[in-house]
């Protein structure tokens, strides 16, 4: 039997602020490490105690996995950021309020662009400041992988690179594996591993700072699956 | 031009309260934490920045690579913890006063413990609970890998591996790699890098916290090495 345990990040400084945050690397706020550490101690009292871990290039996954790991002494697990984790990316609405967004696009079209599966919030030009190859993280990305918007569709595809070539071996190697990230990574996994469709897997929501433990067996269906 | 950057952690709890140490696994002090905060700064403002990091199983170390990438805002390069790089093992030494040691075997004695290359402190019996074969870290270790105790020469011999098999690699790999460790896995480092004898080498002391940058050819000659 194989765990599986998904965490969505806890509170950024963004969330609070209520801005459009996507790939803006942004850190958690106080109650977002209380909610890592909670989240680790949840796991240590169920002993569901990962041997390896996934998480973003972002800080509030990366920082939320350490903290985790460390609320249950397994800060020497093995680690692995990877990039097809990240947040879905927003595109030009990042960095902007969505109150205001709201305000300005209404909130018929600001409800689509967050809860469509196909639609793509609007472009940002490879010019902006925002655009992630000017980002020294993303130095080894091609072209055609510097998202400049995505919609949840692209978010998916990406993650799937990860599911299949990371996350599937990592679990036949050490069992129970841990993936700390964000609301629509953690939604490709979901959809992926559920069968869940497109209308469907838009309007799931995923708790932060709630691991949940999604048992497989060695072809990756899943047997058994619950919140801690 | 490649650079490694060896950064021994900062101050421990047991540090601060004058215990033998080795391989248990202890907290950061809140100037421990401070130490490695500082240190990322100083590879930030000298443009020494980390496209890779190697650290050992022991918190300490890992805490001081976690929060000195922080501190360069470089939380996303890969982290690679590797028991080979782990401190020193003191045998039955561990978690002893290291006056009362003192007092009790003789500063003699325990100055030959502490700097001589191939004496090894008294050995832990197998059914001590501080023997690392208990340790679920350590599973995957042989018999013969997991130490009742150790010299410097063994730890050099362990942390040889490390180096050529993961370290060298990654340096062509990435160009730039901080090594966040102690200080004797630092020490087998700098004995490989620098060429220093057995007798050399039990004098040689690493500063805590301070990024010491040595550039290298592509053969592994050190072409310069300094203090930040």
């Amino acid at each position: 039997m194989m765990r599986l345990v998904l965490l969505r990040h806890g509170q950024s400084e963004w969330n609070k602020a209520n801005l459009f945050t996507g790939w803006t690397d942004v850190e958690l706020s106080d109650a977002g490490r209380s909610e890592a550490a909670m989240a680790g101690k949840l796991m240590k009292d169920a002993a569901v105690e990962p041997d390896c871990c996934f998480t973003s290039y972002l800080r509030r996954a990366i920082h939320t996995a350490q903290i985790a790991l460390s609320a249950m002494e397994r800060d020497w697990i093995p680690m692995i950021k990877d990039w097809h984790l990240n947040e879905r990316h927003y595109g030009a609405l990042q960095g902007l309020d969505k109150t205001e967004t709201a305000r300005k696009y209404g909130e018929e079209q600001v409800h689509v662009w967050r809860r469509s599966f196909d639609v793509i919030p609007p472009l940002l030009t490879p010019d902006d400041p925002r655009y992630p190859g000017f980002d020294v993280r993303y130095r080894m990305l091609t072209q055609s992988q510097l998202p400049l918007s995505e919609s949840l569709h692209d978010t998916v595809a990406r993650v799937r690179c990860c599911w299949e070539e990371m996350i599937i071996p990592a679990l036949h190697q050490y069992g129970t594996v841990l993936v700390a990230a964000h609301g629509n990574s953690l939604r490709g996994l979901i959809m992926m591993l559920l069968g869940y469709t497109a209308d469907e897997i838009v309007s799931v929501e995923i708790p932060t700072g709630k691991p949940r433990v999604v048992e497989l067996d060695d072809r990756m269906n899943v047997t058994k699956e619950y919140y801690l």
